[in-house]
C-alpha cells in the first residue's frame, strides 16, 4: 500500500473573519503548516452589515437565509471579493502562496440551485462534484487554495453555498490522494458539554455518545449539521474531523486540543 | 528559431461590462477564441454607483480617482468579487476553463502603493513584477486567466490597479514565452480622427503618426494614455497592439477591425 501524503482540509468560522486580531493569529498559524492544506472560509457578519446598510431585508425560513437577487450581489462581493482577497494578501504576505478561488474557478467545484419540495431558498447551491484533480495539480505547483463559499451552476448562475458542506465535500473528494484531516475552526474551544462553559470540551465523538448526547439535548442546534458533516466525511475517506478553537490551530492539528469526531 | 504559440491578452472596458447584453456577446466571441487567451477587466460604473448608494464621496485629482480605505472595500468587493466571478461562472457556461484571479492570488503581481511627489494616490497599485511563468503554467494546463484590477504589496495590503496597465505589463512579460497580441476592446470602433464619429476609424498608426494626431489635438485625452501603453508593449516584445470595438472581437482578431497600432 502507497502511503499519501496528509492535507489539511480547514473550515475558518465567519466569528473568526470577522475580528482583525484573530483572523490575523489564525492566518500567522495557517501559513505555518508545513503539510499541504486547503482553507475554506465563511462570510461572517460583514455581508449582513452591507445588506443592512443598503436597506435590502434579510429573509430567513427555519434559521436558513434565503438567498434573493440582491442578497447573492451582497455575498459574491463580500465572501469572493472582500474575503477572500484579504484572506490571500495576508497569505501572501507571511510566505504561503494562497491562490483565491470561488467554486466557479477552474471549475472546481459544479453545483445546481437547491430544489426543495416547500421552500424557495432562492440562489442557494447543493454540490454535484469537486475536481480534487484540479485542487491536487495547484496543490502540487505549490499552491494553497483559499474557497469562498460561492459555486455555480451549468448556466453560469452564481449560487450561494454552505461553507461547512463545501469543507466536507473537499475533504471527501480530497481523501482519494491524500490522507486527509478536517478540522473545523470557530470561536469555542470544541464541541462542548455546557454549551456556556468553555472549559466543558469533549475530548472525542464516537457516533454512539453523538446519538446519546443529542437525544440528551446536550448538542445545540447549529453543532448537528456540523457533526453529521464530520461522519459523513468520516464515512467517506476521511481519516479525522476535528472540531475546535481557531486562534488553537496549531494544537488542533497536534491533537492537543479540540473535539476529535471519530468513528472509533 | 523556435516558433511560438498565440496568445491574446485582451482587456475589456468597463461600459462593456456594464451592459449586460454587450457583455454576453463580448465572453461568447472570447470564449470561442481557440488560441491562448488571458482577459483583463475593468469595473465599470458598478463601483461608482455602490459608493454612492453608500453614501461615499468619491474624490478625484486631475481626473483620477482617489483611492480611500472605504472605496478600496468597494472596488474590492465589485471587481475582484461580483465582476470577476459573474464573468468566470458565464465563461464556464460558455466551454470555457476560466480562472478567476487578482493580483494577489497566486503572487501573479507584484505590486506597492504609489509613491508620488504632490498627491497621495490612496490605496492605488503601481505594478513591480509579473509572474509570466505561473500564467504560462495556468494556461498551459488548460485553464484561461480572468484577471481583476486588484493587486497587493508584499505587506498584504490590497491596492487598486489600473486594469490597462495590468494587460500592457501582462502583455510584456508574457512575450518571452509566446507570440502576444495585446487588444483594448471598448464601446468604440478604434481610435477615432472625430471623436464623435464612429465611422472615422484609423485602420493603422505608427509613431510619427500619433505624434502628429497629438499634436493636431485629434486624439482625446482618455485615448493617450491607452496609445503610450500600446508603444511601450510593442517596444518590449508585444507583436501586436489593437484597439477596438468589444462586441467586434473575432474582428479585431482577425485584423477586419479595429485600429491596429504599430511600429512600423
Amino acid at each position: 500500500m502507497i502511503s499519501m501524503e496528509n492535507l489539511y482540509v480547514i473550515k475558518i468560522g465567519g466569528n473568526i473573519i470577522d475580528d482583525e486580531e484573530k483572523s490575523k493569529s489564525f492566518l500567522q498559524s495557517f501559513a505555518s503548516i508545513k503539510s499541504y492544506k486547503i482553507l475554506i472560509h465563511g462570510g461572517g457578519k460583514l455581508a449582513t452589515k452591507l445588506a443592512d446598510t443598503l436597506g435590502i431585508q434579510q429573509q430567513l425560513i427555519d434559521g436558513r437565509r434565503i438567498t434573493d437577487s440582491e442578497t447573492l450581489k451582497i455575498v459574491t462581493m463580500v465572501y469572493a471579493g472582500y474575503i477572500n482577497k484579504n484572506i490571500v494578501a495576508q497569505l501572501q504576505s507571511y510566505n504561503c502562496n494562497a491562490i483565491g478561488l470561488s467554486g466557479s474557478d477552474a471549475n472546481i467545484i459544479k453545483a445546481h440551485k437547491r430544489i426543495h419540495p416547500t421552500i424557495d431558498y432562492g440562489f442557494v447551491g447543493d454540490i454535484d462534484s469537486v475536481n480534487a484533480e484540479r485542487l491536487m495539480h495547484f496543490i502540487n505547483s505549490g499552491l494553497t487554495p483559499i474557497i469562498a463559499p460561492i459555486t455555480s451552476d451549468s448556466n453560469g448562475q452564481l449560487l450561494n453555498t454552505n461553507a461547512d458542506t463545501i469543507a466536507q465535500e473537499i475533504a471527501k473528494a480530497m481523501s482519494n490522494y491524500y490522507d486527509v484531516q478536517l478540522i473545523y475552526s470557530f470561536e469555542k474551544s470544541g464541541v462542548l458539554l455546557d454549551a456556556n462553559d468553555d472549559t466543558t470540551v469533549i475530548s472525542s465523538i464516537n457516533y454512539n455518545y453523538y446519538s446519546t448526547l443529542k437525544s440528551e439535548k446536550k448538542i445545540f442546534a447549529g453543532m448537528i449539521p456540523k457533526i453529521d458533516n464530520a461522519f459523513a466525511a468520516l464515512n467517506n475517506g476521511v481519516k479525522k474531523v476535528i472540531i475546535g478553537k481557531a486562534e488553537e490551530l496549531t494544537n488542533l492539528i497536534n491533537n492537543s486540543s479540540g473535539t476529535k469526531i471519530t468513528n472509533e
